[in-house]
């Protein structure tokens, strides 16, 4: 295993310190924990908007937290869920009066741990916590960490549209209700070239030959639908596409999010992404606004996702909203 | 060799393709050449800045192209020098009557083309093209493909400090005075764990063993100054740190920049910046700001470089000015 490491074991802590370190303007980390929150967290009158999970998923979801995107962002040992003592110490520090809302990725460990976090938060004084799950990876039902879909790229327009909202400052229905539009119109599907190498372990998570690829992978390495040959990157994108268009069923204006795995260069996306937009023409779309690049990984995984969001006027006003979260920019 | 590709002779030209249909509010690319310009240029009275290279080292330099930043950017064959035909069209769709300011990273080629293309854009009707070369690579005089140091990540914040400063109306001895001052100003130095695999070679660009890294590594495999054992990576933050403060020798406000070489992901950029900023702190030196993530890279090359530039009111105002260009986000 080659990494730029120290001891494996405190590597979450030290990339918090490091994230911490490289937005000191925006963030701050909560004491004796893994948990980064907005510098003027809570702010008064505001909804909370706060998310969390496995580390390794690098800028997920740190690097989301920002004015007009996230309040709080719990960072989990590598591939693991945040403690729900951490979930509950950031939903009360995120905290402002008026709600505070989570946005779940689809897995067994966050759901649960959320769902404990949210009773603890309440019971400390937290008025409402609510709770969204996002499940957009259209590769398959059940998995390895969970039941129904997973919880991918997607979850990233949850936070743009939910975080903009919030700090216009709409009531914690109201933002509900955007952040489910949002799971209701989104879908993405990922692959792998490569299996990524976890710290602790320091061996690949899983075994892939060097002719072949995965289609459908999770984030984590779980299995996807179909282990194949290499193949060139515009069969990728093209599958990819239209198995997210077959579920999403967009019909005009899209927002559409070519994702790195960690591991594979911005170059390699976009050829990918060349391909996704022609397919987005010929079937009458508009693609609004393209993301490329790395936004929710699988440590140095190589691979892509495609996600499509289907967008109305209010989705692409939120999406354009200013943020100074550092991993994403608006148009 | 497993990478996201179609034949890999056509790389460059389909992800310029698929850089601009990502960024079609923003950029266009000019007929039968692999440039990117703004879809606004020429901008009329407005200093010109361009820039280009090889490419393999995406979002270098086509996502910096946006209002507030590059006008174009030229895109060369992987690893290869954009030929001075191209270059000179590109000085040519983005002279707006105030005359193009080239940035330049110090490798012969590009040196040599840009010259060229320089005197042909004047042949062609353009009244002023200047010209400035980054040599910020603090780690070897000299080396595979150049004489003098080599242009590395610093030249991103030239794009950023001549592109604002050109937005706002400056002449070009103005423009020119900027880039000259950042270039003074700032320092790089890189490493590697793994070699970079270019698309028509299909084979690692050089050997290096599963216990060993490369200290000052050139963004094309260019060697460095030392080949060691793996070590952790405070190790590593140190002597790139410290190798760019001595030659650098910042005194206050420092912008810094912890690159990633494409392989490598954020999550082990933050583990090295952590280290890297107590450094500056310890040298009583104030981070005014930092970039962490893939800038400049070389294709899918697992390592890191780390960038400071010593900073005064002017650069810092300038840094800090909006631009569209989607690679590059302002505090």
């Amino acid at each position: 295993m080659k990494k730029l490491l120290n001891d494996p074991s405190e590597m979450v802590d030290e990339m918090v310190d490091g994230i911490v370190a490289a937005y000191p303007d925006h963030t701050r980390r909560l004491d004796d924990t893994n948990v980064i929150v907005r510098n003027d967290a809570p702010v008064s009158g505001k909804v909370g908007v706060v998310s969390g999970g496995g580390s390794g998923h690098e800028p997920t979801h740190a690097g989301f937290v920002g004015e007009g995107m996230l309040d709080g962002a719990a960072a989990g040992e590598v591939f693991t869920s945040p403690t729900a003592d951490e979930l509950s110490e950031m939903i009360q520090a995120c905290d402002g009066g008026a709600g505070v809302l989570c946005v779940v990725k689809n897995y067994e460990g966050d759901v649960m741990n959320f769902d404990t976090a949210a009773e603890m938060a309440e019971l400390s004084g937290v008025d409402t916590v609510e709770q969204v799950v996002v499940n957009d990876d259209v590769a398959v039902e059940d998995s390895t960490y969970t039941s129904g879909r997973r919880g991918v790229q997607g979850t990233i327009f949850v936070h743009k549209c939910a975080g903009a909202l919030a700090e216009r400052g709409a009531d914690i229905e109201e933002v509900v209700r955007v952040a489910e539009k949002v799971i209701d119109n989104v879908g993405s599907m990922g692959m792998a070239l490569t299996s990524c190498v976890t710290p602790e372990k320091g061996e690949p998570t899983f075994d892939i030959d060097d002719d072949e690829i995965e289609i459908g992978i999770g984030i984590h390495g779980e299995p996807g639908v179909e282990r194949t040959e290499l193949v060139e990157a515009d069969a990728i994108a093209e599958r990819l596409t239209n198995e997210v268009l077959d579920d999403v069923q967009p019909s005009g204006e899209v927002a559409v999010m070519v994702n790195g795995m960690g591991g594979t260069p911005q170059s390699e996306l976009f050829v990918v992404n060349r391909t996704v937009q022609e397919l987005l023409v010929d079937n009458g779309l508009a693609p609004w606004n393209t993301w490329v690049g790395n936004y929710m990984t699988s440590l140095d995984m190589a691979g892509c996702s495609v996600t499509i969001l289907d967008l109305d006027e209010e989705l692409m006003e939120l999406l354009d909203s200013p943020t100074t979260a550092p991993a994403f920019k608006t148009k």
